[in-house]
């Protein structure tokens, strides 16, 4: 093979600088979900395609990766099945590649039901795979990172979920701002204006204000003909402003004859009320232009934005009301978030906010300077192991120059250099590379310089 | 939907209780593979099928599960296409699910060779897929843990592998046999008694000997043709014994006249006199049958038993010479073992030595009777979770039985009763639930208590 080999476009290879700062945010979130009762579990990369197909939409379907039958795949199929391709592909296809973790979640709930302890609280950190045309930051391969209660209508999950943002994002350092909507406030806003049929449209127009601005999402309303004195009505939605305390009284006015919006209005000022007494260390808005989500959303919807870049959402979620029901398990109520772990990792990038100890390699690369001196060195080494420092002792004798570019290019602080004298004395040359001091230390002595400086 | 939905034959979900053990092992291993100055890397689940074709024989591409192409994958294809299979498989499918962990290193070191520090110590830990049949523990999905160094061919690597073996084990607490032969020894005898072309048939007769004993190996050389001059030269090896130290020495005298056989004699006196230096807590014994992997590795053959079950090898690896060869990077040495989640998951069970721990779950559960004492009850819910306490507060207002019995289900220790006199007293009554006691405290106490009973 002369061609240097490479990887189906898409995808990704992550090396030990890229883990070091994945593992950071994972266990990161992991650690917070924990604290809340939260535990993981995994599924398999491959679903039956009959779990998969139907559930995300015609051009979901479409972006499926599908696994061909193992063994003969195309026996029994005639030349005439050619013509249609789709029913061809499924015929020797009958497993897919995950396409999210939400309906792998719903399959695994209702599929384990009986062995499962309600309210079910799980997280799911595994990657997904998308046939989507890759672009910058659009990737054919990424991980998700779900969290999600089931089997509880209490509005706590919606604030414990919010508690679980701030934690995260304090303990990564990002500031963020968490939007938060309810998906009955749009159906109740819908329902006053006479046009329930029109809460769709209605939702993507009002959904484009930050960016289009009023003006043009009145045109929109317009275009998808809703009437002046329809548009008049919602109006005062979009222009909404003041304290959420305010929103919600504005809200309670407007949705006066629509029960279901009433409802939603309730659920929010339980919720900030809530959120409130919780003393949150970031900002958190009422936002009823917040519509992600809408096909599947029933109550709250959650968005969340850095503030100190330009990411867009960097986790969202929302509470759907019948998420095991395409498997046959009905009146299951769930609310859950996504983390993005890859606008994380670029908005930590951006921000530099990584921290040193990220990169959580080795602290200590011991010389080898032929036999004598890695007989002397190795009793050290292991000592320095149990006591919980990462050391490598480089495994050739070469030159001692090579053995320093090498704990260079690792960004090895520490180098113990043994030598012929430093064998004659017990003693080892203990250089820190980023100040250039150089001590000499017993064994005992670098133990404990090095473990206290871990 | 009225089935119930089911996952693809010879693949598993993992549940909480599950995840807790398999990341037990995981995170002792990467712990331990740290400390040793192995970084992870992850490469993707899809290779191209260029990759993967060829490069583990006919049977194992048979076994490799090909992905459709997406788009219109069937488009071009003509009927007389369908009368070959394979060739039809392969003009719909560019990519594969990875079928190892190692093939995807090789392709990773070659392609990323001018960012890569050699000697590059990685760690693996990611699902690999086999279109095997599935049957008892053996699974169409399952992770491998593959720990190498490339780029240095010091024995100091052999070494490190056993001594991350014995650290691994001796903290998942199973005791183990560390088997040690040398690829080069198994040449030697085949070059000594003039027949190197038959080394396989040799290798994998001697290999049996345990299973089938002396006469049976005789009796299979003999079917393959050896004399019974050659196979009297062979027997001095197969009924080796004493200590490691007399094995070598006769080794030496059998292969006096084999250079690349004392070589292997040489290499493994030096590794016993390194891994007897480190005082291993583990068995390590020089095993001239062991045969593993033998088109693969080009010195050190390493395999790893359970001593206290049945369950067979559950590491194992050794060096090869050539590992990138196959992507056009010649002369560059690795050398690594492959631990057995599975099997480690099934002697861990078997021997009931998963530690409590290992279920990390929620500590504490405060009971919810109402949104009075759920208001009590948040902020010091907040104050255990900054604390680093597991907690939950039960989202529903029910039956106390029923919030008892979701602590039960879930093996939460520690339950925290709040109802309106706890609310009246600004108190909290914890109750252990494995031994009945109750304390009414006060929320610091309660902090106190469960912060030092973690």
């Amino acid at each position: 093979m002369a061609q240097k080999p490479s990887i189906p476009k898409g995808t990704r290879d992550f090396g030990p600088i890229e883990m070091a700062r994945r593992n950071y945010i994972f266990d990161t979130i992991r650690g917070v979900f924990g604290k809340y009762g939260y535990s993981p579990i995994e599924t398999p990369a491959m679903e039956n395609l009959s779990t998969l197909l139907g559930k995300y939409g015609e051009e979901g379907d479409k972006l499926l990766f599908k696994v061909l039958n193992s063994g003969d795949a195309f026996s029994g199929i005639s030349p005439e099945m050619l013509s249609n391709s789709n029913s061809l592909s499924l015929k020797v296809c009958e497993k897919g590649l995950r396409y999210d973790l939400t309906v792998p979640f719903a399959r695994f709930v209702v599929q384990h039901q009986s062995e499962i302890v309600f309210p079910f609280k799980r997280y799911q950190i595994q990657p997904v795979w998308r046939a989507d045309r890759p672009q910058k930051g659009r990737y054919r391969e990424f991980y998700q990172c779900d969290v999600d209660v089931v089997g509880s209508n209490s509005l706590i999950n919606e604030l414990e979920l919010v508690q679980i943002v701030d934690d995260v994002f304090s303990k990564l350092g990002i500031r963020v701002q968490v939007k938060i909507n309810n998906r009955k406030i749009l159906t109740g806003i819908a329902e006053v204006i006479g046009r329930p049929e029109k809460l769709i449209d209605i939702t993507v127009a009002i959904d484009k204000i930050d960016k289009i601005g009023l003006d043009a999402v009145k045109d929109e309303l317009r275009e998808k003909s809703l009437t002046d004195a329809e548009i008049s009505m919602i109006e005062p939605v979009l222009i909404l402003s003041g304290t959420t305390a305010e929103k919600i009284e504005k809200m309670r006015e407007l949705l006066a004859s629509s029960s279901v919006g009433l409802t939603g209005v309730e659920e929010v000022a339980r919720l900030f009320s809530l959120i409130a007494g919780s003393s949150p260390s970031c900002e958190v808005e009422l936002d009823l232009s917040l519509a992600r989500g809408l096909n599947y959303y029933t109550g709250a919807i959650f968005e969340v934005k850095a503030l100190d870049t330009q990411m867009g959402s960097i986790c969202g979620g929302g509470r759907y009301d019948d998420l095991t029901g395409i498997f046959g398990l009905k009146g299951v109520s769930g609310v859950g978030i996504s983390f993005g772990a890859d606008r994380i990792y670029d908005v930590l990038s951006a921000l530099d906010k990584f921290p040193e100890t990220a990169v959580n390699g080795t602290k200590v690369l011991f010389t080898n300077l032929g036999d004598s001196a890695v007989n002397f060195s190795l009793p050290i080494v292991s000592q320095l192991r149990r006591a919980g420092v990462s050391v490598e002792l480089y495994p050739d004798e070469t030159k001692l120059k090579k053995q320093f570019d090498y704990a260079d290019k690792k960004g090895i602080k520490w180098l113990a250099i043994v030598g012929d004298s430093e064998v004659a004395e017990s003693k080892v040359s203990l250089k820190n590379l980023i100040s250039g001091e150089q001590k000499l230390l017993s064994a005992n002595d670098l133990v404990q310089e090095l473990v206290s400086a871990l």
